[in-house]
């Protein structure tokens, strides 16, 4: 009973942390005095310090991409399928960091942390943050950790924007990119239920204008409104047939003809917006999708992705899955076109799959089999 | 200026109010002893009153559907477009009707009319009524204004489920039925924003568990953020983004960094809410919600709607419109195939159109000359 995990997981994990105290510039046209970053690593950097793999993680995610945090934890990292020995990110053959963002809530500063200014937790006046800040910060942590270069930075989502925005800012730092379930933007569309969620959020009034901490109060019904919301967006039209079709609750046979839960999919959705006000702050959830809707590298080049990825030297691999109403296959498209207008390196995928845009997290063959092979090539010229 | 109204409009028009005392038993198992309907009519009935058009509303609207409440009324009613002279639904052959449905807000009894044994607003206690509870009030009325049967029963999404319900439960009563943009019941999916708005609703502490207008208060809140997560349904993603795009709001040419409105998009959707809370009811939106929630004529027959059609002897007309992601077309053809497997008489027409589930309100060309044919063969048979 030494370890009571499965052989392919990278097994305990410790979450390290680094301060850093070097002002950072935001795009707000603040600055951020000092901070902290809380990541983790699984696998070993080699000698050379050349196979270091980057993975950002997506609105909701945090540092904690594999493993488990002890022995009786049950829940491992949120990418277990995707990273350990073995698995697409080998960590028999990657040195695997992932970090979480700044303005986060898993314990990089962010919102819930104290203003030095105030002696207060930051709550509303956190500056909002871009992918691009984020990026800058993740470099920082790579200087300290002796990473001149990634061999690959890796996301889904969100995580596969910074992935891109890494590759635009640091040509030389980033030798591959693999972006999953991506975009170049976000269409009027995503926006448009960023706004709900932020305004769920916002206008409920233990939401305080964003000062509840202090007030020992939590949001619960606004972040659970844009928790539940968020998850229609994640799951496909079909994923949510397959899962709950209209089947009732189970133990029951009629309606209720009140408003008691009484569809699958009604008490599906309660039970992530319940479990999820328990470990995420609204503030950073706020702070996330302005970030999201901000993310748009092609704006500064008159709206030409192909132009803003022209000094780009990362090659890329892009995936797309044919349910995914959030980011779907059109909009990874648009990448790979203007990867390709550029004469730029790119391999693309479009996994036949139901699970629309959750599908990045899940171990589907199609999606596994591209991205192992991927990344084979990358831990090939980290060897050479 | 006797008549400020355009030519093709029925122009100015006065609802008119039926009261009904013999007890209603409904779906839900309880029964509304006595109701009063409120209703519009347009047109003549001609003397053998056979050219009689119900027009059944959506969750939003009322009986109001086309005209003017008075000489400086700007805004017309919800299917102006499609009702008047010379327009589809053509007011100098046909007597049409449209009525308020029971738990409405715009004067039939509903959630805010006087619960008689409390002498209080029913508000929570109105029953949670159903699609087959309103065709039988409906019937009721068609008693009352001498329409032994309706030329054409017609209405688009949750109108359009009427349409469908008056067929099988009065075969002998509806001629003709037009369904636009309508399924034959929900997916887990459309049930799953409709428990977010109801959710939205319920947890606004505004809604005083429905209580809300003994107290003088209105749950704007919920019933704000219901709206605007009902307008991303309504709109495409290329109807949001032919109107809105990544627009910044007029005026602006740079990002906040805070969580004032920037995106047009953003501003649209606030609007829709703010405007909506001034005119329409909580419980009546909840209500309506789950009469969407519920309708399932199949569910009766074994999940067969074919079975569920047998009895149908009504001729069909099903519109459905490319671009409608919430009632997309796939689910009118579910109609169709039935319709066929019963060898019943539909014609279809899929309208290539970029306004999504909304597009049934427009005068989209290639929808209204089908509109327009299928109600001359009605009119032909009126005067045959």
């Amino acid at each position: 009973m030494d370890n009571p995990f499965p052989a392919d997981s990278v097994g305990l994990v410790e979450p390290q942390r680094e301060a850093f105290d070097k002002p950072l510039a935001l795009d707000c046209g603040r600055t951020l005095d000092a901070y902290e970053l809380v990541f983790e690593t699984y696998g070993t950097l080699n000698a050379e310090r050349s196979n270091a793999v980057l993975v950002c993680h997506a609105l909701s995610g945090s540092h904690h991409a594999a493993g488990y945090h002890d022995n009786g934890d049950r829940k491992p990292g949120w990418w277990e399928a995707c990273i350990g020995p073995g698995k697409p990110i080998d960590t028999n053959r990657f040195f695997v960091v992932c970090v979480n963002n700044l303005g986060g809530c898993h314990g990089s500063t962010g919102p819930s942390s104290t203003n030095p200014e105030t002696g207060e937790p930051y709550g509303p006046d956190f500056p909002i943050v871009t992918v691009a800040d984020w990026v800058r910060s993740h470099a920082r942590l790579a200087d300290r950790l002796g990473i001149d270069a990634w061999a690959a930075v890796i996301g889904g989502s969100l995580g596969g924007m910074q992935a891109i925005q890494w590759a635009i800012d640091f040509p030389d730092r980033v030798r591959h990119v693999v972006a999953i379930a991506a975009a170049p933007r976000l269409s009027a569309q995503n926006i448009a239920f960023n706004e709900v969620a932020r305004q769920a959020i916002r206008s409920d009034p233990d939401f305080a204008d964003g000062r509840y901490q202090a007030l020992g109060a939590i949001p619960r019904r606004g972040l659970m409104l844009a928790r539940m919301l968020g998850h229609i967006t994640y799951l496909s039209d079909e994923a949510m047939r397959a899962k709950f079709g209209r089947d009732l609750r189970k133990g029951k046979d009629d309606f209720n003809f009140n408003y008691d839960v009484e569809f699958e999919v009604e008490s599906y959705l309660r039970h992530q917006g319940r479990t999820f006000v328990e470990h995420f702050d609204a503030n950073t959830y706020l702070l996330m999708t302005k970030a999201l809707d901000y993310f748009d590298p092609a704006a500064q080049y008159d709206d030409d992705l192909s132009t803003a990825l022209e000094g780009v030297s990362a090659r890329f691999l892009v995936v797309s899955f044919t349910s995914d109403w959030r980011f779907p296959p059109s909009r990874s498209r648009e990448i790979v076109r203007a990867l390709l207008d550029g004469n730029k390196n790119v391999s693309y995928a479009e996994v036949e799959a139901n699970e629309g845009h959750d599908a990045f997290l899940k171990p589907i063959t199609h999606y596994f089999s591209v991205f192992s092979a991927y990344m084979d090539r990358v831990a090939t010229e980290v060897r050479a």
